[in-house]
């Protein structure tokens, strides 16, 4: 199979691009202020998925055109709810029901490269949720607002929100969050620690997160990301555990060809030039954690 | 069952009322420096079980008067430990034991409305521990002397801080507080971010608590603040479990009246109108989560 | 057995000293920037888990001399990655590699004293993780620069860093140290929560950390600490769970000579003179925890 070409992916919703070893991944539905769609969620799970299967791909940013009018304005409420419902899982039951936003969030968090969202503008529930918080890396404007408004419009907080923002930034924080409905801004003590950049302009949040993405793309190794990510993801239950999950890993990885360069690179003070990808260095003890099936049971998905 | 007069309760060391639906519970012992003796753990338990249950309640602020010489100053050790020992469990041995404070921390943490600590004055020990960190928003006076004088007391950290205070504000911070012993100013870095907010003077940290659950009150919806606290406690063990369990919520919430009014309040910009309860609306599926049995085996409560 | 005479226990890349309740580690390799050998964890692991045995040994220090190059520079990679591997486990396959560093961490995070990293120069690898993260306290040189170099160096994050850093910071902030391979300083948003203290001089830092563990020393109950410590490693998974293991805890220590000495040094308004220690006060009880054994299977250690 040859590899796909982003720029020809035939996407509506989102326009995709691979620049070196950093993919991007465009919001493009700024007449609707970037609102999410049940097509962009499709979308967008394509894309992560084909990214995490690409070895060409090494980080990947999501990000908006900054001239929209938002980020992500989250779902699309204009017809009310119904934007959540799916015939199929309809039929079966309040058990085959399955958030989208939280179906993408799971997406996003598997994806074995470097994923990085770049916030150029406002954003709201989902857009605040699923479109940010299953990342490795956050940079966002400094005039974005922010806003976790589902106690204020008689839902819960969805799209697995309520797993990773206690995990990303403690409790004390979460609740604040999650339990207000607050608007705030990047710099709020109850949200500031979830960015690895406050950026002054919309316009220069892209370009930033970019060059961060080009310098990890060029010298970390790509199975080291995806190892480290997975053992942060899933370090086991106990030090002693984590002891021996990461003992395994070093030793699989120790005697790859990235460390022999790793090694050498750093003796001769010069950056390294990777070669191993997840492809070429499968191993099958990776992934060594177990996965619940969360399709339900009908789906033709 | 009528509803209860908030003002006729009957307590001697605390005090309730009830405005709109913001329930607030007055620690009443200034003479004995707001400390804690047995009675005041059973009556807080009944308070906030009350609270739980009734309808009405949307949120429960705990808090002192003002000018009471501590917010709560942990418990009275006067006549040594022996009230920590409860002659019935005494009897039969070590493994039925439960730690007051404990105990009342488990019922507030459990409470399904939003609770809140007005902490206007200093607090050591369980008046740290179990009057603040079970609580989803803690307000406390800038000038707050806080205590967790454990481990200079030759006993260990007691009334499940040892769950909660790591998990609200990471473990590096939590060994700052309670292996130390430390004595902490609300401005410390090891603890300011267990605030929601530091009030400059003693005489607005209950009003300015006050005003935030009113208008928290007024503009969530009781059902969603239930289900959004449970998933934060009970989030399942992975990014998966949990994205089947918000979904679940979110399918059950969804087409809820509540939700009406959450689109359509928002689509017409105006405040909603909140009308469903945890009456109301109970499902069998909340909870969903298992809870171990703490009532020792022959107690009698 | 006689208690051990710190200054002559015949250590070659390490010095012990016992100093009242305090015991200090110097890590002595100034010539090889203090990089860890096999030896070194060899005997940091019987120095810790003596330390952890004696009850004289209230508080232990890692540090170094402030006039070596580094705190600590990692491992020693001149050789390359040989230096990881042990003849006896690479006979019997992947499964029985153990990450030597985190061998050492799991000894320093099971010692039952307070614990201590006194970090007075750089650190880089293992020197950011076995040599920092599993203590109870860091205090650090403001110039220190800190490295967590394992994706550039075509390896994962090891020492249990993956299970350790999160936990003590959040997710997202050990995302940016660990999967970016960052170089930071000490005040770095990403990194000093960390830290109990940043120091000016490299000179101040052990002094500073000496006088803090003396303090504690001198103050606090040995059994209290080991059990708050072991309350915050193994909280059990619930809140529940936790009030059942700490009400245990309370019962056990409630009545300890050293509960008594808390009350009546807080009467009397003066300092405790604690008497209790592990031995003396041990209980069959205590662990309370199930550990995974750690040992591989061939292992004659």
């Amino acid at each position: 199979m040859s590899p796909p070409d982003y720029n020809a992916l035939g996407f509506k919703d989102i326009v995709c691009s691979l620049d070196g070893g950093v993919a991007v991944i465009l919001i493009n539905r700024p007449k609707q202020r970037n609102s999410i769609n049940k097509n962009i969620i499709k979308e967008l799970i394509q894309a992560f998925n084909l990214c995490d299967r690409d070895d060409r791909v090494r980080a990947v940013i999501l990000t908006a055109e900054p001239s929209a009018p938002a980020y992500c304005s989250g779902a699309d409420i204009s017809g009310g709810w119904d934007l959540l419902w799916e015939e199929e899982a309809e039929k079966e039951g309040d058990q085959a029901h399955r958030d989208s936003g939280g179906t993408l969030s799971v997406v996003i968090y598997r994806c074995r490269k470097i994923t990085i969202a770049a916030v150029n503008g406002h954003a709201a529930g989902a857009g605040v949720t699923a479109f940010q918080l299953p990342f490795d890396f956050r940079f966002v404007w400094a005039g974005a607002k922010l806003t976790f408004p589902f106690v204020r419009r008689g839902i819960s907080a969805e799209a697995t929100s309520t797993y990773l923002l206690p995990r990303l930034l403690g409790h004390s924080r979460a609740s604040s969050l999650l339990l207000t409905g607050a608007t705030v801004s990047p710099d709020s003590p109850y949200i500031r620690d979830l960015y690895h950049q406050i950026v002054a302009t919309r316009e220069e949040v892209f370009p930033i997160a970019k060059a961060f993405a080009q310098e990890l793309s060029a010298n970390t190794s790509q199975p080291s990301v995806a190892y480290t990510k997975a053992l942060m993801q899933h370090p086991g239950d106990s030090i002693e555990e984590n002891h021996l999950i990461d003992s395994r890993a070093i030793r699989i990885l120790g005697k790859s060809q990235d460390a022999a360069e790793g090694v050498n690179s750093f003796k001769e003070r010069r950056q390294p030039k990777f070669v191993d990808t997840l492809t070429k260095n499968s191993n099958p003890w990776f992934p060594w954690w177990r996965s619940m099936d969360i399709v339900h049971t009908k789906s033709k998905l």
